[in-house]
């Protein structure tokens, strides 16, 4: 992070905190108001292309106790985070909730984990700016990147100048906590590959794939951690490579797509920084069980639950989707994206997915 | 992995399945016989110093339909296998379970990925050669690894030389699939200093602890992989360095150290290969929690069962253990790594790591 980042995200923090100031002054109660952020409270931005709250607001106000306490927790927290930018220190979510047992005012510390994560997460909103940017480090790590890429990466010892391919073992490059560290240098690449699951991921290096496609494979290590989908969101951005999310064919790889895509609705704050609206779904499809025969297993009910609340989410409502949904409802099946070795191990690398790609008109 | 590693292997799998010829040969009925790998038929060897399976064995015979199977499905793995090994290939266990549907013979089939795992871990047991030199990967991919070590990884592209603090971003080297590929350089290290959680981790890598008392950081991300585990055992026999892990104060995270020093009950067969027994544990102790007066968590009723669990488990009769164990069963309450820093963000670096290190003569 530069000095200059740090002193933007301190004066954003302190004006919070002026703002209670003022509102005291005023003769007015100390207030801040959020978004709401539930399902229903997310709408599209037609100019962004991404998900954002809507204009339901709730108040976090000084006029009951629960509210004043509230309040009084986010101004020691944001005392923490500046002095923390301050000395250009971080600390994890998980410090800072154990950080606030040696605050002096007792009444100022965190019941649970739940309420400080929430309170980064207010605080995020209303200041604009995110939690990397408050230097709060997630515990979830970033996943890795195999491919034609080099890169320079800002670390607290030095630069580092890595190529995702030359300067790395088979496990490829570790992506840090704050990818906005990163600096990208050159590339060979032609588009984005993000894997789901682990195994895919290295069977997608052994056959050489990054090499054969000039693809960056990112691995997503399931559900991806902030890190994961802010790179991948930066090399969509500035290299302007296509990027595709490659995962089992069940409601729950859906819904990690829709994090890349997407956003969370937890973090709809948080889209343009780290939502990729372009990001396209190559499969596993239920079209593809069908059409490439794969082996399967029976839909759950938890399964065909989120299925159905896949159909009622706003982000999800295009002809793709309820086309692809309404079929695996019928089928009553989901497969994983391992399950194309039941045609030999190279089948996805020498056909599955060239197949996809090339419908897709990314190659 | 060398071509003659390649060649033992397959060698090792021909040899059991011509021992199937052998038997029909001498009018017997077919058989295989493995420990049984259960608490009980685990004992300590004085030599080794780690523990192995006992003198109970288990028979898959083909005296019955079902242990017919067992063995039919065997010898396809074995052929299997062997052609993997030929081809210089590898493939994932998930893989392996997949592309058994492409099997001729369908009782050859596996009907769950429990029994293709299951039989692996037999054919380690048997042949002697572990799932790494069969090229099976996990999907569960190892940590990272920071501090002052320079090694050389000979990749399926070429050579990498990789400084682990010099030539990776802050996110550390991340250690491949099977670590037998790496030949360690030189290294200015003292001490391996393994770490449960990517939130402390992190934060002894900011606060710069490798640099400073020459440690290399692994990473062991909650209960390690394989991966991890053989490295570090690498690490301590190849380099002499002492292993010392740093994990929660609760039963969940003593199994962790456990897994490291000791192996697992499923994997005694391993014990050579992959546990580390003189490996010392740091922390959080159960003492730490009432000398540092550390916020804590009250025990769950799974938690006490499992601290039990542990009274009653072999490798944990030792003096230390008990005691730890049964002071934590006394004050009923378990601490996070992470709750050192309701001391401050430096304390587990200027006080707290020091201290026991020295204590336990390691600096």
């Amino acid at each position: 992070m530069s000095a200059d980042t740090n002193q933007e995200a301190r004066e954003q923090l302190i004006d919070l905190a002026a703002q209670f100031y003022d509102q005291f002054e005023l003769g007015e109660i100390p207030h801040m108001s959020v978004p709401t952020r539930t399902k229903s409270n997310i709408e599209y931005d037609e100019d962004k292309s991404v998900w954002v709250y809507g204009d339901r607001e709730s108040t976090r106000s000084a006029n009951s106790v629960r509210g004043a306490r509230k309040l009084l927790k986010a101004v020691y927290t944001i005392e923490f985070l500046a002095n923390q930018l301050e000395e250009d220190r971080s600390s994890t979510l998980r410090e800072l909730y154990y950080l606030s047992e040696s605050w002096d005012n007792e009444e100022a510390q965190f019941s649970d984990q739940d309420e400080s994560n929430g309170l980064i997460e207010d605080l995020e909103i209303v200041s604009g700016v995110t939690r990397e940017d408050f230097h709060m480090r997630p515990e979830e790590s970033g996943a890795t990147i195999m491919g034609p890429l080099h890169l320079r990466e800002q670390t607290r010892r030095g630069e580092r100048e890595i190529h995702c391919q030359e300067d790395v073992g088979e496990g490829g490059y570790q992506i840090p906590n704050n990818p906005d560290t990163i600096e990208f240098l050159d590339n060979d690449a032609d588009f984005i590959l993000a894997v789901e699951t682990g195994g895919m991921r290295d069977r997608l290096v052994e056959n050489g794939f990054d090499e054969e496609y000039n693809a960056l494979i990112v691995h997503l290590k399931g559900q991806p951690a902030r890190a994961t989908r802010r790179i991948t969101k930066r090399l969509h951005d500035e290299l302007e490579l296509p990027v595709t999310v490659f995962a089992d064919g069940d409601p729950w790889s859906y819904r990690i797509y829709g994090s890349v895509a997407y956003g969370s609705i937890k973090s709809a704050h948080l889209s343009e920084y780290l939502a990729t609206p372009e990001a396209k779904y190559i499969g596993i499809q239920p079209a593809d069980i069908v059409e490439y025969d794969l082996p399967t297993d029976p839909l759950s009910d938890s399964d065909v639950n989120a299925l159905e609340s896949e159909l009622d989410d706003p982000r999800f409502q295009t002809d793709y989707w309820e086309e692809q949904i309404e079929l695996q409802l019928e089928i009553e099946k989901k497969s994983e994206q391992q399950s194309l070795a039941s045609h030999g191990l190279d089948f996805v690398t020498e056909t599955y997915l060239p197949e996809r790609l090339d419908e897709m008109g990314i190659i």
